[in-house]
């Protein structure tokens, strides 16, 4: 009889009721979690800092001035925001500059054809490729018609169905346009929606196949020359791109931290890139996500909120034509701080700031159950639903080691209309939703930083 | 005691409610409206000869050859429909031509502006004026900072409200800004919406005001350089506009009638603009408008439908930068046909073909009732609605001369995205909601032109 209490005490307390019961959130941390939120929602900074970044120095591409420039800037604000410790780890990354360029339909009539050239396109020759145009919405319609494709420009009408399947013309239209004999190819600009706004994106050339000129132009043009096509019509497009690949180049990764108190060797690493594509502003790819996780640690600063675990800020660059700085970054904690098994949550912004939904999360059930518990304290601006399943392309490498990661999730509805094209700017961001997307950033890193539990693996 | 009866039964006869109670649609209106609609929407013809057309001859401005090939190819088309007669009307129009052109911020850093210049606009000297830049938000702004213009350009950054206010700003936003002295003016793209989209469009000069270079950026650049200017950046823009104004071209109007069995001599003049603007494909203004008036008629004849009195459908010319076609029509129907008091009703669609609502009706109470309940036939596809006040722009010198007048109202959410942009192409238009546009104006035509009554002016 006297085993049966203790027994029916740990199959209660070992009952996943007791866990899920078991808060991980003292009243400290909710008041703090409220005092963020309302700081946040009430600060005109991230706004002003982010429309400041973008309108003084333009788009940020990796190799760029623009880029460093604005780095210069960030390191310079940074400095005065109150962080233990901000600084810049060098990163080489590709430098690709777009030059003069333009399509243009030659037959069955004469049009402009708004265009951009993808990212690590190679030239035409001066004056341009002008070829008759094979239409196809598939790989597979392109393998139907291959005996055709010799000499000819391919274009890739191909419908946006998702961004990961429809973004594969992009990636590896040349290659596979080039393997039939192809002299050039062209793309639908990969988004759901456009008026007349060709989207850029980086493109893979393969080392045994001839590289081709691969551009994009509008959803619009492409319609219009599928229709065309399909009338019988004879296309001739003339593809100018005077692009050049220049040598890599130094840029830098972006980190500042704040110390924590009692686990200062355990890191929640949170950022975005800062790096964007050479049109636009780059607001919301990613100069949002940025200037939120930045934010989100600076008014921890303000209200004087010391976590017990380290937060450090990581703005990488080259993400869009590279992902050298997530490399470098994912490198350098392995093997020079050797901190990869202190990094407890890895959060990266990349979806837009537009009105926040919470996060989706990489990780262990308990962790996800943790995670839940911090998402309730945002429910004043519906912040904090957890969802199974997220990340991103900056704590990739993170992530592949094992170090749970969770992204921002937000309204997407529009995010593909805008990235990689010139309407990625300022007055697409709604100043609300940016404050809400910092203060989920901040509450979550904050909560993770500061209970007793350390968020388990 | 024998004269009442009569009395009653006159007192009942002219009262209101017996007037609205009388119905003027028989069974065989009530039959011949679901023919119309049923067909209407069955069909591909309308999607697919404006499309054709779209695609075949591109936007079609006064004094272009696009825009004849485009009339010669719908009188062919329409010989073949089954009207009475198709004829055209000689019209002299304006003819602009744009040139070379760009906007690029010098200062505070280089730029790229997307932009088009104004319909009607003066060239800058080879190689553009460069010049300091002043903003303003309203002609109030302008006014308060008169004595700073000289030498300057100009840039109207004025939010879009309505269509009616804001596009002020690109009619006599060039008079404005040189009566002070002004090298040249820029305005914000008269829309509610962009995505890098600059909108062209209309303008005035005086002559007795200095004629200055007028053209439109995008709403995000303005919004860049209104940020950029109230931070106290100098704005140094150089603008640049090749167009020339070459002497009035002969365009024409595009009539085709079926007469009327009973009443031949009464019309119901029905149509919209076939100009466009020279950028996109003026398919929502107004290309959408001219197929669904034509097509109203051809189905009608496809039926063997036909009504009592005559039904003339007009492609109007020149509306974009002019009106000649209106005022040509107009003249001819007064001086020559002499048949403006037989101009029963005139219809218009000019704002865009999007899902309809019905149209807005200005004339007589007894008319709108009339209308009203013709409008009940198209129940299935709820379009039928009449509202007071309402026109357009080619049928308004017939509605200033008595003509009763009415113009279809759509959906209207997305017109000013897409009108005098590049933009206005195909595939923003849905083929259900073109084809309730054609069903609209077929049955609303049909039975004007059959009751027994004329719609009372």
């Amino acid at each position: 009889m006297k085993y049966i209490l203790p027994i029916l005490l740990s199959v209660f307390l070992l009952s996943p009721d007791f866990m899920k019961a078991q808060s991980v959130l003292t009243n400290q941390h909710k008041e703090h979690a409220q005092q963020l939120i309302q700081k946040a929602m009430g600060s005109d900074v991230a706004w002003e800092r982010l429309t400041y970044m973008a309108d003084t120095f333009g788009p940020r591409f990796s190799g760029s001035e623009n880029l460093e420039n604005s780095i210069d800037w960030i390191v310079e604000t940074m400095e005065e925001d109150g962080f233990d410790k901000v600084w810049t780890q060098p990163v080489m990354v590709p430098h690709w500059v777009r030059g003069e360029e333009s399509a243009t339909l030659l037959s069955p009539r004469k049009k402009d054809l708004p265009m951009l050239s993808l990212g690590g396109s190679v030239a035409t020759p001066e004056g341009g490729i002008s070829a008759e145009v094979i239409v196809v919405k598939s790989f597979d319609e392109l393998e139907k018609v291959k005996d055709q494709v010799e000499g000819k420009i391919v274009l890739y009408n191909a419908e946006f169905t998702s961004y990961g399947r429809t973004v594969q013309y992009r990636v590896n239209g040349a290659i596979e346009a080039a393997r039939h004999g192809a002299v050039a190819s062209i793309i639908r600009s990969v988004g759901p929606y456009s008026m007349q706004t060709p989207h850029t994106g980086t493109m893979y050339y393969d080392d045994e196949v001839k590289k081709i000129p691969h551009a994009a132009i509008t959803i619009e043009d492409a319609m219009l020359i599928q229709r065309l096509y399909d009338r019988g019509e004879k296309i001739e497009i003339n593809l100018n791109i005077q692009a050049r690949t220049l040598p890599d180049t130094e840029s830098r990764n972006v980190i500042a931290e704040i110390k924590g108190t009692e686990f200062p060797e355990e890191i929640i690493v949170m950022g975005g890139h800062i790096d964007s594509w050479d049109v636009g502003q780059g607001v919301m790819d990613d100069g949002g996500g940025c200037i939120a996780a930045w934010e989100a640690v600076r008014l921890m600063n303000e209200l004087g909120i010391k976590p017990k675990r380290t937060i450090r800020v990581v703005l990488w660059t080259n993400e869009e034509n590279g992902l050298r700085g997530a490399e470098e970054y994912h490198r350098w904690v392995k093997e020079e701080e050797k901190s990869l098994e202190n990094h407890v949550l890895a959060i990266e912004s990349d979806a837009g700031v537009f009105d926040p939904i919470g996060f989706g999360f990489s990780g262990s059930e308990r962790a996800y159950d943790i995670l839940s518990e911090i998402g309730t304290t945002l429910q004043p601006i519906e912040s904090g639903q957890v969802t199974k399943g997220g990340g991103g392309a900056d704590i990739g490498p993170l992530m592949r080691d094992g170090v749970p990661g969770m992204g921002l999730v937000v309204d997407g509805s529009r995010y593909f209309w805008y990235h990689h094209t010139g309407a990625d700017t300022m007055d697409k961001l709604n100043k609300e939703d940016f404050n809400e997307c910092v203060a989920t950033m901040a509450v979550f890193a904050y909560a993770v930083a500061d209970i007793e539990e350390r968020l388990p693996r």
